[in-house]
């Protein structure tokens, strides 16, 4: 919010109304230099004078505070902060170091909703597990009062498709140790990069269970625990943990429209989510999602006022378990919503479009596939889109979903770690971010009949 | 250390004795796949067994019986750990905070022989000042009682050499705030990387200025103090910074020899340091300089014993201000040493040839050319070597030195910082260091005259 701009018709626009392949920059689908003030606004706003916003704390409100003032200023209305209660969670010291063989320190962070060890920490030998499918098939008597290591590392891919299997030692990892008698666990971070920087990242207990001391190890030190398990050392750990469950307190979904024509029609509902994790200043993860939402919903209605509604829903306490997506779901189970899209995997390239009415409203994905082709963006009828985590909605609802996928090449080289800041973002990525968006939206916002089109009839 | 090789006969050679040009990969100056093991053993055993090897601690103790043993297993003789007593630091805890505007946390490191603050921290307000000069000629009043920060951002280039007037807000910036009646100090971290790891490193004091807290923020960080003082906004920072002086404890300096068939003839000195910063675990600062070092010793020699004892200098206590160095050349002030070399660049590829004896000796000057350019090393007759770190007793005693100058485009991404590790180190760049040092090596140790050569008569 460096340079408010009060009005719409104020905006500067560095996207052309209407695209042309051949007028476009070969790597962004955009011209040279192309550059989203309103997106960087928000963006390098956001990050720059509130940091992180870690859920249910002090920080998310100021987020929410921050964001509702940049949407009035930018001409939203109905600009709101929908509260809701979260079971919070804040990071305390954190420190370990082997003793004995390879004595040295290691770098870790704690995992979200990780148990505390004592103030002056627990020392255990560790027992390693090559994935979590080892340590459920272990004797409880080979990890009781053990630190568990489970190393299995994430390979990087353009679609990120990696993360939800090779994230289960973050996420199972720590409740099946725990039921096992585990004095805790430590894993290899779930991220693809070799820096210093541990990767954080919500687990989950199962009922009943007590949390454990629960972390993540930056890859290289990953790296140097496996090569001394690899001599045959026995490795021992004290470690440091003093996080604090600070019970329910208040977060909040931030939310805002631009009024259509025709305001009985089910609105356009573009989502992200606000808070971010504590370690950044969540750029990447996820202001830029919602700087590129909010910037193209004030560019697709630049030509005049839409036909539907367009509303931007900035989802709070998504890292700690789609809280806030949850809460807007259940809040608005009684109002239909159009069709939901989501931007939540950084600020790469988008390269794909999907859709879940593809075969239901063939019309309709064509006209939204001429509207990114010039981007660079392929049209994919064969998958169908499902949705991020700030479309709980949507998925209730069984209404229509759109997903502009990102090139997540590099996303989970910073996703969850300190490195999540503004100078990781490449404005040429984000510009073509909010002109595929703008094209979308356009498309969407000024459509008349049903988005999924006539239910698909099995039977005649 | 892991698999220990007893015997020099023994040793594994990627590399083929004579080189020609034509037969190696163009990008190293060596064949696909080039591996050097013998380097490579040393460099990831250290860094793997023993981690950080902080100047007088008992970790960079441990770090010179674990670099004895290797000698010895290696076959080199005369090992030994030359003691000498240095002026001990160590780091406490380190936590910053801007309050009121901007309100986040700040990730910083506190600066070798950083004061203190108190155990609660300090509070005050921030003043900027964009370089060392700026900080030199302002009116004490402006400085007192605040923390002084200063930006000026280090360029990367191939030979590093920005290193110098880039790194003075760290060298001299304290020691002038503290003058001036400075509560504390934070730079920009002295590095080329984006990474939310800053960069430590020594500074000094005049003599009678007490020391103040002085710390350096990563490059992210120092990016958003920057934009928020931008804004015009007043920065008030929260600093905790707890080192420690610990008075004189020991150091020392590991050497060991491999004997040549005539032991009156002065020693040709191979240079590194074994010292490392606390944080990371000084892979390419500076273990692979001592792998280097100690593989092309026992590789020059595989045909045959030289005619010359080759040295390794593994020097102690370097980051903190080249006291190991210091304490060798007065030590061995009445031993002549023949000529030096010293690794100290990380492991990137070595490019250029540098001697101080090109215009006097033009013959071995020549000879070493031949021995380089196989490898894509460009001797630079326009350039006189001055040696590195750990070339004090070459320099005091006025002798030949050779610089085989890295390629440091990116070293000072990892300098100093909790990013300095093993997988930091390219198996082929380390190869192709060792390459180069074998090739000089066997041509210095088995040179019989001076290699000064005669001295340049300025008058008949």
């Amino acid at each position: 919010m460096k340079k408010p701009i009060l009005a719409l018709a104020a905006l500067s626009l560095a996207i052309p109304a209407t695209a042309a392949a051949q007028r476009y920059d070969h790597r962004y689908g955009l011209e040279p230099g192309a550059h989203d003030e309103v997106a960087w606004d928000f963006l390098e706003g956001i990050t720059t004078e509130i940091g992180p916003r870690l859920a249910g704390t002090e920080d998310e409100a100021r987020g929410r505070a921050w964001a509702m003032e940049w949407l009035i200023e930018r001409g939203f209305v109905n600009v709101a902060d929908e509260p809701f209660m979260h079971n919070t969670w804040v990071r305390g010291e954190e420190r370990a170091r082997l003793v004995g063989a390879g004595a040295q320190p290691l770098v870790l962070t704690a995992l979200g909703y990780s148990g505390a060890t004592l103030a002056e920490g627990i020392t255990a030998e560790i027992v390693q597990f090559a994935t979590v499918n080892d340590l459920r098939a272990a004797d409880p008597a080979e990890v009781a009062g053990k630190i568990v290591y489970i190393g299995n590392p994430m390979q990087a891919t353009q679609d990120g498709s990696h993360y939800g299997m090779f994230g289960s030692p973050r996420r199972q990892g720590p409740g099946i140790a725990a039921q096992k008698g585990a004095a805790g666990i430590i894993i290899r971070s779930i991220g693809t990069d070799n820096d210093r920087l541990p990767h954080t990242g919500a687990t989950s207990w199962p009922d009943g269970v007590e949390p454990i001391p629960a972390a993540a190890l930056s890859n290289p030190d990953a790296d140097n625990v496996e090569r001394l398990l690899e001599r045959g050392e026995t490795l021992t750990l004290e470690l440091v943990l003093t996080p604090q469950f600070l019970g329910m307190t208040q977060s909040g979904n931030v939310v805002g429209e631009i009024m259509g024509r025709d305001p009985s029609l089910p609105p356009v509902l573009l989502a992200c989510h606000l808070d971010s994790w504590d370690n950044g200043t969540g750029a990447v993860d996820d202001a830029s999602g919602c700087a590129i939402a909010a910037s193209a919903a004030l560019h697709a209605v630049e030509d005049g006022q839409p036909l539907r509604t367009i509303r931007v829903l900035f989802a709070g306490a998504e890292e700690t378990g789609l809280w806030g997506s949850r809460a807007y779901s259940e809040a608005h189970a009684d109002e239909e919503i159009g069709v939901g899209l989501e931007s939540d995997f950084g600020a790469g390239l988008i390269w794909r479009l999907e859709t879940n009415f593809t075969q239901s409203n063939p019309a309709l994905f064509q006209q939204l596939a001429d509207a990114v082709i010039p981007y660079g963006v392929l049209p994919a009828p064969q998958i169908t889109a499902t949705g991020g985590a700030d479309l709980n909605i949507l998925r209730d609802q069984g209404g229509a979903i759109i997903d502009l996928q990102q090139d997540g090449l590099r996303y989970f080289d910073l996703h969850h770690t300190a490195n999540d800041t503004l100078d990781k973002v490449d404005p040429g990525e984000l510009a073509q971010n909010v002109a595929v968006w703008t094209a979308v939206t356009r498309v969407l916002a000024n459509h008349r009949g049903s988005f999924l089109g006539a239910p698909i009839m099995l039977e005649e």
